[in-house]
């Protein structure tokens, strides 16, 4: 499968270590980023349910680092949701070198769905559900999460 | 004189870029914590202008690199008022190494105060003058800002 | 078993984001100045191996999150080591409201040590167990990582 | 006169503060990168000089808050060099908001060419000199630094 969104960034020197990689800490930023830019690219649905009394909030990330993204290159974040749980959406990124493709790190992250006033975990929206579904081009998998 | 607030931080990993010293930007953000620390010196004052419809804007930062910083030292930075405007405060700033005094910045910051609705320019309140000029044990400047 | 060392961080308002919590991001980097922290207290005996040919690498990094850390509070982290692998170390890390005691991160992280030229994986070596086990005062398990 | 090249960043959550606008101290990473992205215009003029043995260090930073940058702006930082001295060289830089032009900061940077080795002053080179007059189409003043 293709990815629907990718989030780019050029490695600069305030993202790297005294090694001369990017800090550690940093990958977390940049898949928030790129999270980011996968909500955008839902269009208005998310605004409507926030609007209707929805938020969505971090639950976990889990992270393998493969190899170290250094100055100068550019590391490319793809995002795609792979679940549906009854109240989470669990999605799949990965982080490469732009030039060589070298795989940089590879990520889970489950959001999970809350009532933006009271922040009880709430069903995922059916319309969230269809615009994920549209951006994608089909369906995703429902199962119970871990 | 001496600094009525200081603020001390480990210099870490993350603090660190590829030469093994502190990049340049986090500089900014350790005076913003070391303002934040001498305005909590300052006690209930400020709360009770906020809650009174002033708010501090920063207007001017100025800043010389007389060394760096490296990764294991401890960064020390004190604060103190130098000034009062008709409706600015400027402060002095200095950081340097704990363990052996070495100077590694001066710094100038200007704050304005205005109106927290209008986002107008307001008169220093005199409260603050005094809470300030208490901190400080002792009577500082006015004068027109440049 | 108590923490055989714990990271204290004030929350700062660089620290935190447009909903006054802190940036999910943020807290790769606490758990990092963390480890760092947990290494300084096994004295010289990472220097030695690291001068001796060894190098350590982040491999994985699992977080769950319970809450938000918010401006004003103190966020403590605790590190221990929990496993080891052939090659790998497993720690485990909290982090917590230091006036409340509420939880709000809890996370796993593996490193791998390998040859500081090679980069090639290598044993864990028996000076480093024995430096952990010495400073956590007790056995740690070994068992094939994941 | 325009700028010779400039950088954009689009404003993220991770930028910025409790405020919903960008954390001051941000805006120093964000003028380092858009003084990264006018040497790397340069082209390979300053790394000859590096592997001859200069190396420039920053002394100085002035910088006018005028507005906020806030979450879903695109900020752009155009910079130009305005002054040799016989050891330095002075920028100018402005940070607008993309859609609109509204002015966000306004900043005087000053770099001081050393000796890699010594760390000494050293005359800014001719080289450098001609670089940067020819990326900027014109002469540029000469005068001693303040």
């Amino acid at each position: 499968m293709e990815w629907p969104t990718t989030y780019e960034r050029k490695i600069r020197y305030s993202d790297c270590d005294p090694q001369g990689i990017v800090f550690n800490g940093n990958y977390f930023t940049y898949m928030d980023d790129a999270v980011t830019d996968y909500f955008e690219a839902l269009g208005s649905t998310w605004e409507e349910l926030h609007a209707g009394g929805h938020d969505i909030v971090l639950a976990h990330v889990e992270v393998d680092f493969r190899s170290s993204a250094r100055l100068g290159e550019t590391l490319v974040t793809g995002v795609r949701a792979i679940n549906f749980g009854n109240t989470s959406i669990t999605y799949q990124l990965q982080a490469w070198d732009q030039a060589t493709g070298r795989l940089v790190i590879e990520a889970t992250k489950v959001q999970v769905v809350v009532d933006v006033s009271t922040l009880q975990k709430r069903p995922v929206p059916t319309e969230l559900i269809d615009a994920i579904e549209r951006l994608q081009g089909g369906p995703i998998t429902r199962r119970a999460p871990r």
